[in-house]
């Protein structure tokens, strides 16, 4: 047991990333019945559609869960009333400041841990009262930082700045890479990709697919002058590729953008013309299987890896 | 004792990695004394000056040491013939292919690494007949694969691909990311910057300074599309960044690059107008030390961070 196993009353200190499209209520709670921790991933939903997610997840487990929370979306403070209301046990805060929300989450005794691409960031968020900190580096899928440190350097970097417990994200999808996470000073391991092609996750299965198809030099960290985003390279992603490369202004790429991509391409399966959100990881990524599966084979890995390295005399 | 310790015959399965304008026989004789292997990095060589360090490195040290070399540069050609002439027992290749020259240096029973940044490379490595894979991630400083791969993501790759030994390098810096890269599969590992700031390094003073004070983001993994080099962000690389983003022509990135700049930068001293090539392992680069000492702290780390960690049950 750990500070991360404690804090939030779970079996395993691995926590499922929560995930636009591809992370409700039957992935999250698939991962708390297996002693993990999931997360419905709020940023794709209306609210009242995530009050559905939180009431059937409470129905399908007896287990820890949590959500998380976009600040800079619109429907936040919506979604944290929500959350308040129907109970849910912790929340993962991401994209703003921790300051504003921690304290009124704390007050209804919900835990609350906020995510960081660097030290800064994390300091504030010690600073904040939050109960931990998930530290994602460059190879992490989705939204990330703009130093593009990382995870192997940037863990032990927030583990000597911080005291509260921390979380490594990016690249990790396996129990070697769980290994080397606590090796590099982490208490527990947040995984987005892996579960990208669970059984129970919401991803269409065309993206299922192509996940688990994918390889190394499949993702590309772009729209760094906007908000920096790691996609997988498809014909949508060649066509963003190209605006950039002939400087497009900030509204071409807007144009370019669109609305509903990311539902589009993860949801509704269009592999071509959807924005394909997923992380380095995909290249370790081989097979679909249910999320208990996954969570027992990087459990099993974690202990052999273990197993097999000796002290240096 | 692992496969790299008896490859090489060395106590501790360390490798300093062979760097222009830093790594000569003092660096390369005090991390062999040491235990580890260090090496002569050629790059910045001519032939006799090359000829030269190997004779100084063996009067200096009776233990292995080994020298890099980048094979599209112009003397590589030369270098193994000195390499052959003078006895060294060990050679990295690095930047061209494998197959020329690996049956000439095992002929003279000369033990042969080459360092990839993919499993493309390193399936043709294997195939070569080399001893040992080094495999190199986007943190890494200097020169650096276009898939923009980490170490957290291509050792297990790679690991899975290949049988022989394999050297993790990128992000290296302390015991705690030596024992992330044995958690990943890794026997060994090469570190890089943390060795820029020994005290044996021939790196001018004024480029350990910046070394050691730098952080997290001051390095940039720039010119992607001729050869991907990551640098420290000074003056020197705000311009040819500044470049880059006015979509300056091949020719125009060329004539900002000039001649000399790297020696102008890491042996000279020259810290705004020179070329400083440094990886992310820079945020965790804070002291000038002997090369003794940093091998001595990173196996202790090694073993303290080992202990500390627990199967999970």
């Amino acid at each position: 047991m750990n500070r991360i196993n404690t804090l939030f009353g779970i079996k395993y200190p691995v926590i499922q990333a929560g995930m636009i499209w591809c992370s409700g209520w039957e992935l999250a709670s698939a991962v708390s019945n297996a002693g993990g921790l999931g997360l419905i991933g709020s940023g794709s939903m209306e609210p009242e559609i995530l009050r559905i997610h939180i009431q059937k997840c409470k129905k399908a487990t007896t287990k820890p869960f949590g959500v998380n929370i976009p600040l800079l979306y619109a429907h936040a403070e919506e979604f944290i009333r929500i959350i308040i209301d129907e109970k849910v046990p912790v929340v993962f805060t991401s994209a703003g400041s921790p300051k504003v929300w921690t304290p009124v989450l704390k007050e209804h005794k919900i835990k609350v841990v906020h995510v960081v691409a660097n030290v800064k960031n994390a300091l504030k968020c010690e600073e904040a009262g939050v109960d931990a900190i998930v530290a994602e580096g460059f190879e992490a899928g989705g939204h990330n930082g703009k130093e593009e440190t990382t995870t192997l350097v940037l863990i032990p970097l927030v583990r000597e700045a911080i005291s509260i417990p921390l979380i490594a994200a990016g690249g990790i999808a396996t129990g070697r890479g769980m290994l080397a996470a606590f090796a590099l000073g982490a208490e527990g391991v947040q995984i987005g990709t892996r579960f990208v092609a669970a059984t129970e996750s919401s991803a269409h299965i065309h993206f299922k697919n192509v996940v688990v198809s994918a390889s190394e030099g499949s993702t590309d960290l772009t729209l760094k002058n906007m908000v920096p985003v790691r996609l997988l390279k498809n014909k949508f992603y060649n066509e963003l590729f190209q605006a950039q490369t002939s400087n497009a202004t900030r509204e071409e790429l807007l144009e370019i953008l669109g609305k509903g991509r990311p539902k589009l391409g993860m949801f509704t399966g269009d592999i071509d013309e959807g924005e394909l959100e997923i992380g380095q990881a995909v290249a370790l990524t081989d097979d679909i299987k249910p999320a208990g599966t996954i969570i027992a084979e990087i459990l099993a890995e974690f202990n052999k890896a273990l197993k097999e390295i000796s002290q240096i005399d």
